[in-house]
C-alpha cells in the first residue's frame, strides 16, 4: 500500500466512525504532513483521492470539508401543479407557522425562513444600532423621506452591481421588509380577479398576498435544479391574460436551486415577448454559494419591465424589517402604493444597515454566512439520508438555508406537524407554497442556526416520525 | 382706584405693550403679590378681573396664560364637499408635501403633522431605545410575533381605558404606523369601486388610500366645531351603497375639533342601522387639551364594527414607526392584510415604546405636550389675527397641533406655495384635504415645536404674501 493510500484510508476510517463528521473541516495539508509525518505532496495526493471517491470536497481559501457520504440520489421531481388560474387558499396553515415567534411557546420550529442570528460577524451591527441611538436624538426620529435614506438606497444600488445591476440610488425605494416590496408590486401591476404566474413551489408569503388581492396564481411546473419551466410558461402565456410573473430565480425558496443564466434571459425575453412584468424575489440572491454571486433578471432586463424585491431579513436580521425593491418603469406606481401602505419606513434601521454595508461588515458576514451555510446544507443533507425512508426526494440548495423534501408514499405532511407538535417540533409542511395546497407529501426545514445536537435529535424525530406514518399506512394497505 | 383695579392695569399694560406676549404664563399668584406689596386675596382679585376682561385664562395647576386679545372671530364654514362619490386625485401635492425629510433641502415645512422632537419628556424614550440596542443581541431583531409585541399590546390596552375603551390585548394589532392601519382597514372592508362616506375636509393620507385602492370618496359636510354632520351622512347612508365611514373624530386633521360626545354616540347608531363599519382615526386622541381625554366612538361600539386605528406617531415620535389598531370583529381578516403587507412589525421599537408607557413616562409626556400645544395655539391664533388679511377664518382646536385657516377672497393656496417657495416656505394647501381638490383657499399650519422668532416671521411672511395676492386680484378687477 502507497503511503498516500494508508493516509486515504486512515481519513476514510475517522470519517465512517464519525470522528470528521458531515460538513467538518478536515486537516490542513500542513496539519496532515506533521501528523502523519507524510510529506506536502503525499498529503495533497491523499486529498485528491478522498475528493475522487466522494468523501470530501475542496473549498477554495478554506480547505477540505467532509461531503454527506453520497450526493442525495434523488431529487424532488418536477412540479405538475394544475395549470389554470386557481383562488389561493392555506391561510390558516400560514398563520399557525408566522403567529409566534420562535421559542415563544416553546416550539422548535424546524421550517421557518430565520437566518443565524448568533453570527459574530452580526456583532457590528448591534453596534452601529447602540451608537446610534446613543447618538441621535428624537428629532432624527422623525419621518424619513418617503423613498427612504438616501445613504442606504446608495449602498443598495453599490452592492447591486456584485448582481451584474447598475442602479441608481433613484432606483431604489426602501420598504418595510421584502413582504412589503412585494406586495406593492403586485399591487403596482395588477387589480382583482387578475392572473399571475407563479414558479410551484413558490414563497407562501407571495401566495397569501395573491389571496389578499383577489388575484389568481397560476402555478409553472419548476424544475428542482433549473427553476421554472420556460416552456410551460410560454404556453400558460399564450393561453392565459397573465398580467405579472413572480419568480425567486436565485437561491429559490423553498428549492434552493439557481436558474442558469442563459434561461434568466430567456425569461426576460419572453416577458418582452408577451409584454408582461416579472416580479423578481431576490431575498436569498446574496447567499449563494458562489462568488461573484449570481445575476438577477432584473440584470438582464433593459426595459424596466423587472420590479427587483429584496431585503435584508435573510441576510442581516428580519426584525429591523428594512427591505428594498428597484420597481424600474413602476417606480412612481410603487411609490404610491408605498405611501399608502405605511408611508416613510422607520429611520435609524436604514442608517445602520448603510453603515453596516459601507463599511463593509455586510461583504465579511455574507462569506462567514455562506461558507456556513453550505457547510450545515451537506450535514443536513447526511442527516436526512440517515434519518429519512429510502426514496425520500431532496432538493440541492446552491445558495440560503432551506432545504425541500419530497417524502415517499404519499405521506401528510400536515398530519405529521399534528403528530410532531406532542414534541414540541414543527415543520413547514409543502402544502404552505401551493394555491391549492399541493405538496403536502413535501416539506421544508432550515439549516441556518448551528446544527447542534438537539438539531440532530429533532431532524432524526422527523424521520423516525415518517417511518412510523409509512408503516401505519402499509399496515392499513395489507 | 382700588389697589387690584391697578394691579389689573398694570397687567394688562404689560400686555398690550407685549411684555407678556399671547400664550406666555403671567407671575404666579405668590409672585405678584410680592413684586406689587398686595395681599393673596387682591391678587387673586386681579386675575379674576383680567380673566373677565378676556386677557388671560386660568390653567389648572398651572396658573394664568396670556389669551389672544380677541378669540378668533371668524371660524372656518361648515364644509360643502360635492355630496356624491368622487375618485381622488391630489396626489402630487401629497407627494410634495411629504417627499423629503423636513430641512433635507432647507425648506421651511410650516404644514406637515410632526410633533415637538425636541421635548425633554420625550428623552427617556431615547435612553431605553439605547438600552434595548446595547442589551439585545441579534437574536432580538428576530420576527417579532405578527400581532406585535404582548407587552405593546398590554400597554395599549391600558392605556385605551382612558378613552373609555375595554380591550384585551388581542384585541389589538401592532401595526407600522397609522397609516398601515387605516390601509388595512380600507383593505379588510372594502373592494376597488366601492364607496366610502369621510369627513371633510379630511386626513390626505386617507384620500390617498382611497386612491390607491381604486374608491370612491364621498365627502359628507363637517362642521369645524362639532364633526360630520349626521343629517348629511344619514341621507348620504340612504342614497348611496357605502361601505364604511372614516372618520377622525377626536382632535381632528385637520379641523382640531372634537365630535361631542352624544354625536359619537349617534354615529355608531347610525352605522348599526345602515350596518356599515366606521373606521375611527385616533391619531391625535390623546393630545386633546382636557382630561380625561373624550372617549372614542370605538367605545361606544358593542358590536365590533368600530375599527380603531392609532399610532404613537403624533405622540412621540414618527420615525419608529409603532401604530396599532383595534379592529373587532374584523380582526382575523386584519391580520391576513396585515400579514401581507410588511408581515411582523419591527421588533425593539415596539418595546421601548411598551416599557416608556409602563414607566409612566408617556403619561408625563402628554400632560406636557399638551400645555405646550395649547399654548401654542393660542400663540399662533395670536400671530394669524394679526398678520392675515381680516376675515380669514381659522379653527380653534380642542387638541393636536394642527391649524386650519380659510383664507377670504377665493385666495389660491397652491399657487401662494409657489410664491413662497421663493422664500423656501411651505404651508399644507387645503386642496391635500379633499378628494376633488376642494378648499383650495385653505391651509393648514402646525404649531407643534416653539414658536421661535423665525418662525413668527415666516407666519408673518405667509399672511404679507396672503395679502399681497388679494391687492393683485383687486387689481385686475378693478
Amino acid at each position: 500500500m502507497k503511503r498516500y493510500e494508508q493516509v486515504v484510508q486512515t481519513l476514510a476510517q475517522r470519517i465512517e466512525q464519525g470522528v470528521y463528521r458531515v460538513g467538518d473541516r478536515l486537516p490542513s495539508i500542513r496539519a496532515l504532513c506533521r501528523e502523519q509525518g507524510v510529506s506536502v505532496s503525499t498529503a495533497q495526493e491523499a486529498y485528491r483521492r478522498l475528493e475522487e471517491a466522494g468523501f470530501a470536497e475542496a473549498r477554495p481559501r478554506s480547505g477540505y470539508y467532509v461531503l454527506p457520504r453520497t450526493t442525495p440520489s434523488v431529487l424532488p421531481k418536477v412540479s405538475r401543479p394544475a395549470q389554470r388560474p386557481l383562488d389561493v387558499s392555506q391561510w390558516d396553515q400560514v398563520l399557525e407557522l408566522v403567529r409566534g415567534t420562535p421559542g415563544e411557546d416553546e416550539m422548535l420550529m424546524l421550517g421557518r425562513g430565520i437566518p443565524d442570528l448568533g453570527a459574530a460577524t452580526l456583532r457590528p451591527l448591534q453596534r452601529l444600532l447602540a451608537t446610534l441611538h446613543r447618538r441621535v436624538d428624537a428629532r432624527g426620529l422623525n419621518y424619513d423621506s418617503l423613498a427612504g435614506s438616501r445613504e442606504l438606497r446608495q449602498q443598495v444600488a453599490r452592492q447591486a452591481t456584485t448582481s451584474g445591476c447598475l442602479l441608481h440610488p433613484d432606483d431604489v425605494l426602501i420598504t418595510t421588509g421584502c413582504q412589503e416590496a412585494l406586495s406593492l408590486s403586485l399591487r403596482t401591476l395588477t387589480a382583482p380577479g387578475e392572473v399571475v404566474a407563479v414558479d410551484s413551489p413558490s414563497f407562501y408569503g407571495t401566495m397569501q398576498i395573491l389571496k389578499a388581492q383577489g388575484l389568481k396564481a397560476l402555478e409553472i411546473p419548476t424544475d428542482p435544479q433549473i427553476g421554472i419551466s420556460l416552456e410551460a410558461l410560454e404556453l400558460a402565456l399564450e393561453q392565459w391574460p397573465v398580467r405579472a410573473i413572480q419568480v425567486t430565480p436565485t437561491c429559490n425558496n423553498p428549492l434552493g436551486y439557481t436558474m442558469p443564466e442563459p434561461r434568466k434571459q430567456a425569461l426576460v425575453a419572453l416577458a418582452q415577448r408577451f409584454d408582461v412584468a416579472i416580479i423578481e424575489d431576490d431575498i436569498y440572491g446574496d447567499l449563494a454559494f458562489t462568488t461573484p454571486r449570481p445575476r438577477t433578471i432584473k440584470s438582464f432586463d433593459d426595459e424596466g419591465r423587472v420590479l427587483l424585491c429584496s431585503s435584508f431579513s435573510k441576510t442581516l436580521v428580519p426584525g429591523l424589517r428594512v427591505g428594498w425593491m428597484a420597481p424600474g418603469r413602476y417606480r412612481d406606481q410603487a411609490m404610491h402604493m408605498k405611501y399608502v401602505s405605511t408611508g416613510a419606513s422607520a429611520t435609524l434601521p436604514q442608517q445602520a444597515v448603510a453603515e453596516f454595508i459601507a463599511h463593509g461588515y455586510y461583504e465579511r458576514h455574507l462569506h462567514e454566512m455562506n461558507r456556513q451555510y453550505q457547510r450545515h446544507r451537506d450535514i443536513l443533507l447526511g442527516w436526512v439520508e440517515r434519518y429519512f425512508p429510502a426514496g425520500t426526494g431532496v432538493s440541492y440548495p446552491q445558495g440560503g438555508f432551506l432545504l425541500w423534501l419530497e417524502l415517499p408514499g404519499g405521506i401528510d405532511c400536515v398530519r405529521l406537524n399534528d403528530r410532531l407538535a406532542r414534541e414540541r417540533l414543527h415543520i413547514a409542511p409543502g402544502s404552505l407554497f401551493s394555491a391549492s395546497g399541493k405538496y403536502r407529501h413535501c416539506l421544508r426545514l432550515n439549516y441556518a442556526a448551528p446544527l447542534t445536537a438537539s438539531i440532530e435529535a429533532a431532524v432524526q424525530r422527523v424521520g423516525e416520525t415518517v417511518m412510523a406514518m409509512q408503516e401505519e399506512q402499509a399496515a392499513l394497505v395489507s
